[in-house]
């Protein structure tokens, strides 16, 4: 009898930031150079990253920033995460990728537990619940003033404009919470300055996946 | 200086059970006698009830049973029932209209309590918290074997059929809560026999909503 071939699980890596902090660009470079050593990776998004939570993204970037109740919001953004966790992301890491993911978590608590002011116990009951306790082995967070990731952002005629309409405090409030859930897990989550070349970033993106990278 | 004229409060008053029970029917038939008696109403339903509240709809009512994570079953009719209460029900509420809703969060507790086996306080936590906490003043349950309620449902041809599909347990488990959500709040609550021939039916429901209408 032979035993299955064991397969050793992959790592899962978050990207946050404001928008225009250049995470998409970084993700294609790690995905590279992490294809490039053998490592097989999946590259995908928050919200979206299957069908039904890309039907739900639709519905969460699209229209006035009043349109929507914050509630509203929030239950939308952990309806496609549970989706994407339990049929995208859990499957790839037990089949050995490395899941690269544009946003998870991180943002929720930022966006709409800051930025929204949800904050509190049945935001965090509700957020652990939608990604059934899965955390990132390694959260790199590209800061950036949000005036200048908002000015790039802007500048490359992005459609997807609901939060980007969002008033200057309601992006600096989540520039703000994405700091403080840094100092708070210094260990799964690394601040890296956005203002860098693209070249400098990814580089210290490269030296900051080190330890996740030698531990497999 | 004229102080700004009174409304009282109107009432709240949702209609629950299976698949064709009979519910929208009743609904217009009460309707219309509260019309008669100068009572201005509001019909709606759920998940549902405003714009994007029914976008949430078309996305929960399509497609395979299995094709939709249970806990994003639950975020999505939590994330439509916010923006239907702030939006909809309470400014209704607050402009003296009585308002008959089509479902509500017995369904939750019903459908993706006990249907989906996701009872516990992380969703009493959310269900609350998605719907203000607000409570109806009188909830009719209208209560049919499943088995009959599915044959009537599928007669007409209902287009709207993933919670149709599900296997019979599902549906008797759906049956079972709403009757036990009735014996534990039966001042709210109230179990009306939906085998009864329609006038027949709005007659008893026209009894049972004299306290409601005297309480005015």
């Amino acid at each position: 009898m032979n035993a299955a071939p064991h397969t050793a699980r992959g790592r899962f890596i978050t990207f946050e930031g404001g928008e225009g902090a250049g995470k998409s660009t970084q993700i294609q470079r790690l995905a590279s150079r992490l294809d490039a050593m053998g490592v097989a990776t999946l590259i995908t998004r928050e919200p979206g990253g299957c069908d039904l939570a890309e039907q739900i993204r639709a519905l969460l970037v699209q229209g006035d920033p009043g349109g929507m109740e914050p509630v509203t919001e929030l239950f939308l953004v952990l309806a496609a995460r549970r989706q994407h966790v339990m049929r995208v992301i859990q499957p790839a890491l037990e089949a050995g990728k490395w899941v690269l993911c544009d946003r998870f978590h991180d943002s929720t608590l930022a966006y709409q537990g800051a930025g929204r002011n949800l904050a509190g116990a049945r935001l965090d009951s509700a957020e652990q619940w939608a990604r059934d306790d899965l955390t990132p082995d390694l959260t790199l967070f590209l800061d950036l003033p949000s005036e200048i990731g908002l000015q790039r952002s802007r500048a490359r005629g992005d459609a997807e404009q609901r939060f980007e309409k969002e008033r200057e405090t309601f992006h600096h409030s989540v520039r703000e919470a994405f700091r403080q859930r840094a100092l708070s897990e210094p260990g799964r989550m690394r601040v890296v300055d956005a203002s860098l070349s693209i070249d400098a970033l990814s580089e210290r993106i490269w030296e900051l996946t080190g330890d996740v990278r030698n531990a497999v």
